[in-house]
Formats: structure tokens, C-alpha cells, sequence
């Protein structure tokens, strides 16, 4: 699997989505990673405005949200990770 | 379709877990609408959660995000919308 896109608070979801959907076609699938609410916001819409750029080759993206566990500055945090699918 | 589950900021993610799970069970899809970073964190967080109830009858869910426009309090919002899928 390609690496994992780290979506930030402050980050631009069409830039995202624009590396998201480069990801997708290249390998059919992604992982997004996504640590508090700002971010999480960020990470869909990403995935939602990658909806319409994949739309262009002819697929749609599907994604499933889960838990996983991160360390960030030693400190225990849990992120939400979305793995995207070509659908 | 059934009704559109509604997700604020202070929904307890595993309530709407437990409402989307028997949505799906019932009707194989379901819409969940969330407006603002807080309140699209906590559906994520349920359609997460819900995936491990559905798991117990065998089956996963997956989600495609996107927007869509409201109206609340006479003012013009957007939400975020999933459509969530059986799979």
C-alpha cells in the first residue's frame, strides 16, 4: 500500500484530494490519517471533493472509517484512519 | 430511503452507531448529515463504531462523503453528507 496521507486542521482539502486521487489511480486504493475534529473535517471533504476528480476516470471512492493508535510527542493519541476504495 | 440521522457536535458517537446499525440491517443504506468540524467528527466516529456491530451479522459498511446544501435558521450551510453502504 502507498504511503499514508496525514491530513492536518490547517490542511487544504483540495490539495488532498488532488494527491488523494492520484494515489487511487495509481494503486486502487489509499489510507487517509486523521488525529482531532479539525482534521478529521479536513479529511472528508477531501475524500468528497476526490469523489469528483476520480468521477473524470470513470470510478467513484468509497471509504471505511476506523480507529487506530498513534504516538505523537510520546503522548498516546487515537486517530481516525479512512481507507479509500476505487469503486 | 429511510429518515437522514442527524449528527451534532455533542451526539454520543455510539448511540448513532446503535440507530445506523439497525438503519442498515433493515434497509441495506442509510444517510447520515452532519454540519461544522465537531459534529462530522462524531459521525465519523459512529459509522467506525457501527462497523463492528454490523460485524456481528456478517457483513462491513463502507461510506462515500459529499456535500449538500441547508438551510438553518434562514441561513445558507453545508453539510456534510454520507451515504452509507452495506457491504
Amino acid at each position: 500500500m502507498a504511503d499514508v496521507l496525514k491530513v492536518r486542521a490547517d490542511s487544504v482539502p483540495k490539495k488532498v484530494a488532488g494527491a488523494l486521487a492520484a494515489i487511487i489511480r495509481e494503486e486502487g486504493t489509499a489510507e487517509v490519517q486523521a488525529v482531532g475534529a479539525g482534521a478529521v473535517n479536513q479529511a472528508v471533504k477531501a475524500i468528497a471533493v476526490a469523489r469528483g476528480y476520480v468521477a473524470q476516470n470513470g470510478f467513484d471512492l468509497m471509504c471505511a472509517p476506523g480507529f487506530t493508535d498513534l504516538k505523537i510527542d510520546d503522548a498516546d493519541r487515537t486517530a481516525i484512519k479512512f481507507v479509500v476504495y476505487k469503486r
